[in-house]
């Protein structure tokens, strides 16, 4: 470990703004330039620093995750039940997908989409991020079956697959113009299956 | 009705390879030259036979709807239960997300994805499109329901909804890497909402 110069920015400043920018955007159209526009850096910082556009990549991911998954673990820790936690979950993801102004949904789905498992590495990490919101998941629905609220004639694991799925779906389903009845609904029918 | 001239091109050949154009590129980033060279028409054609490039979209969707909702409808004419017919469309379109060379998903989906419901016109022609679709699983839930193997204790229409939200959901996790064992399991989760 170096202690040299100060680096003169705030390095998870610098990663949030191009995990926003690639959130918006999308890996392909967001160009380097982009990037050290978003960012306030020099071509030479940001190498040195992240180093090229793919690993810069790779760390937003990261970041998202640690970020959103983070909220994501903080929320069901103070929630009353793994199953309310998981109502809860679906009706607010689903209602995010509504609000948000970009409607830009979820920075792992859409690169997953993006690169349609082209590449590995990229692909690897998408994986790895999934795996940590499902992990999420997996916990409540343990949780749940724990308590007596969830079936324990369905795999924990599998459950926690069944609700990502879900969730991907009821955002599609807005996408398409459902209203939050509707949404309210289906969640319902979602939540049949864990009984 | 005119007797004039005739078209010199097949209106319905000429309406897919726009279609199919659309489908892989999205409506934006379609231009009207890529439209005119894909279906071999003038400009002057194009705008006599198809109106501009937004009524031509909508042509394009209500076409994708003709072909795929009336394809999905003749499967579930000739299967052995609504039940089993839903299961096997689940199956299905989990791997036509995988097998798709350009994995371009569904033209209402993406539409939807695209216009974030800003455009009321192209909206009101998603909507009806996946209500035809929509369509199909209720009158597969009917059957079911009918036949005594769906539960009568949730109205089919919502049960159709929610199909079509899981269809939905399963895509995305085939995009995120599931495998066809995973969907599989995933599959039946959700068709224990359905007992």
């Amino acid at each position: 470990m170096t202690y040299g110069r100060p680096l003169g920015y705030d390095p998870d400043k610098a990663l949030d703004a191009a995990m926003h920018l690639f959130w918006l955007q999308g890996y392909e159209a967001t160009s380097l330039n982009d990037l050290l526009n978003a960012m306030g850096l020099s071509k030479s910082s940001l190498y040195q620093g992240f180093g090229g556009k793919k690993e810069l990549f790779g760390r937003c991911i990261n970041r998202y995750c640690d970020t959103y998954a983070g909220m994501f673990l903080d929320r069901l820790n103070k929630a009353e039940s793994g199953h309310s936690f998981i109502e809860e979950t679906l009706l607010m993801a689903a209602n995010e997908a509504r609000r948000s102004e970009f409607r830009r949904g979820c920075l792992l789905v859409n690169t997953a989409s993006e690169f349609a498992q082209k590449d590995p590495a990229i692909a690897e990490h998408v994986s790895i991020g999934l795996n940590r919101f499902r992990g999420v998941f997996l916990a409540a629905v343990t949780r749940g079956q724990r308590d007596g609220d969830i079936t324990t004639t369905v795999d924990a694991d599998l459950l926690a697959s069944y609700l990502m799925s879900s969730m991907g779906g009821l955002k599609t389903v807005v996408k398409g113009g459902a209203d939050e009845q509707k949404v309210k609904d289906i969640v319902g029918v979602i939540l049949r299956a864990l009984e």
